[in-house]
């Protein structure tokens, strides 16, 4: 059994991999273009899932399963997949912890406005009555997107004696949330907000979701903080509402990534940039792999009841 | 009856006392050379504790209350204010939610690597990988002082799933701690916390009660938090360990405040040096405020069993 890394995997998690499945011919690449020649004898592919075409699959001839390493699956090649009838399965579940701790760190940020800290310590300012730092307890924030990350980042919230809204498709009530509203009602929430979390993912119809009327909807002074996928937002709606009221950002997603050095956001006051790491931390490979060599376990006796299983006609 | 305080209210609350207790000749003063003069007739004082001294109390002939609009009363005259028998309350209990807040934010800042966001951020570079950023979750911390303060920040640290050592005198069990030490086991949860917070109050029991042994039972690559009072710390000592181990620290109390502009700390990279504002919050005087006002109705009845009593033996 051939299988096909091209997700940049660290070297101690190759030799453990080697060494738990001496049964696997493992090769692993970091780029598309190194790994290519390899792609025909592939019976699966491990990928961060945003490099793989159309035409990779079509030559992969004998892949049967592709392991995304993350959670987002929107650049997958979908229906090239689903003709060839390859599973897909990715590692959710394993983002919430850090994505909600990135999260906290941002409000906090926010909140006690740490960046002056730093400004302030570097000129060596005592000024204890300077700063007019505000207490996260009793905002009230909504999360849009109550699954998984949007629970965890909710639970925190009551931690913080803060108020928790919630947004999902049905309004089905979901733990640590307060009140819950459906995605056609988002404004509601929005308008009481002192802070609006997006973890949305991608699909046709998040595309754009938080667009022009949603931000009308927000509070001068609230924080709007991106944490799911950047196609989610009118990028240029937001930048103009940024560069227009008293409303803060901290986005770690963006219609086009790496964020174009070009781009107004950067040297923004207002805006927190950072390079879609909110799910990194030491543990996020070693977790990722747990459940990969959960499913290879079950690939080798080619069954298909594989952990995280896709849907591809859902598109997560 | 007539109040003077030296403590350098907002005009709202001044406002707002004056509308309420219209029976109170209010004597409102930033520092104590403008309030000297009416000290004589004061029959109660409004103090963030830090500026009166033994004269003060022997010139005012008619005092019976001090209102301490703070938690540290370590710089009372205790001898003098006993001697006459003043009663003397504090503003304990209102200084948990914004310190703990204050908590979070520089644990967060430390363990995201939160510096570097903003100085990629200022150069515009794009690494997704590069910051190496930790998990709070899975960390073990040791809250010295098990108070309402270290207990708040307790419950949150076990929201951010953390596991909790608490040090206090007795050694009882308190609620959000996984574990309890007596001081004179201080340096067992020391060594093996990756946080360690130290909130105590001075007395003279606590004085450098945090020395040369204690930080050489701390884990390299630990963060040392001070939110208590800066004489709990052999200062030098920590000047010392900060410059020779990999340990980080984030300081809001010092030995002497304003902490010296020459001071080596201001300029350390693995030092945060904040200007004793953790529980500072705009909601801070109007919360202090509350409690002075409950006790003023009783003090008005000539009541001795006010709110928040100081213990002048034990000293808090």
């Amino acid at each position: 059994m051939i299988i096909v890394s091209i997700a940049g995997i660290k070297k101690e998690l190759q030799t453990q991999l080697i060494h738990n499945h001496p049964d696997v011919d493992f090769r692993f690449y970091k780029k598309m273009n190194e790994a290519e020649k390899d792609l025909p004898v592939a019976d699966a592919i491990i990928t961060y899932g945003e490099n793989l075409t159309a035409e990779n699959i079509q030559s992969a001839n004998h892949l049967k399963w592709i392991m995304v390493i993350s959670a987002g699956v929107e650049r997958l090649p979908f229906q090239a997949i689903k003709e060839k009838n390859i599973l897909v399965t990715n590692a959710r579940g394993i983002h919430k912890i850090p994505m909600a701790e990135y999260t906290f760190a941002a409000i906090l940020q926010w909140c006690k406005k740490m960046k002056q800290w730093t400004v302030n310590q570097d000129k060596r300012i005592w000024s204890k009555y300077g700063l007019e730092m505000n207490e996260l307890a009793g905002q009230t924030m909504t999360v849009v997107g109550t699954g998984a990350i949007g629970g965890e980042i909710a639970r925190l919230a009551k931690a913080f004696r803060v108020h928790t809204l919630g947004v999902n498709r049905s309004g089905r009530k979901v733990e640590y949330f307060d009140e819950i509203y459906t995605i056609s009602e988002i404004e509601r929430p929005l308008t009481r907000s002192d802070i609006v979390v997006s973890v949305l993912p991608y699909t046709p119809e998040t595309d754009h979701l938080i667009g022009k009327k949603q931000f009308d909807a927000m509070k001068e002074d609230s924080l709007f903080i991106n944490i799911g996928r950047g196609n989610t937002v009118d990028q240029a709606e937001l930048l103009s509402v940024l560069q227009s009221r008293k409303i803060s950002a901290v986005l770690d997603v963006f219609e086009q990534e790496p964020l174009p050095e070009d781009h107004p956001f950067w040297g923004m006051e207002n805006v927190v940039v950072t390079p879609h790491f909110s799910s990194i931390s030491s543990l996020y490979q070693p977790r990722a792999f747990d459940i990969f060599e959960k499913n290879l376990l079950l690939f080798k006796e080619n069954r298909t009841d594989l952990i995280n299983l896709v849907d591809l006609d859902r598109g997560y």
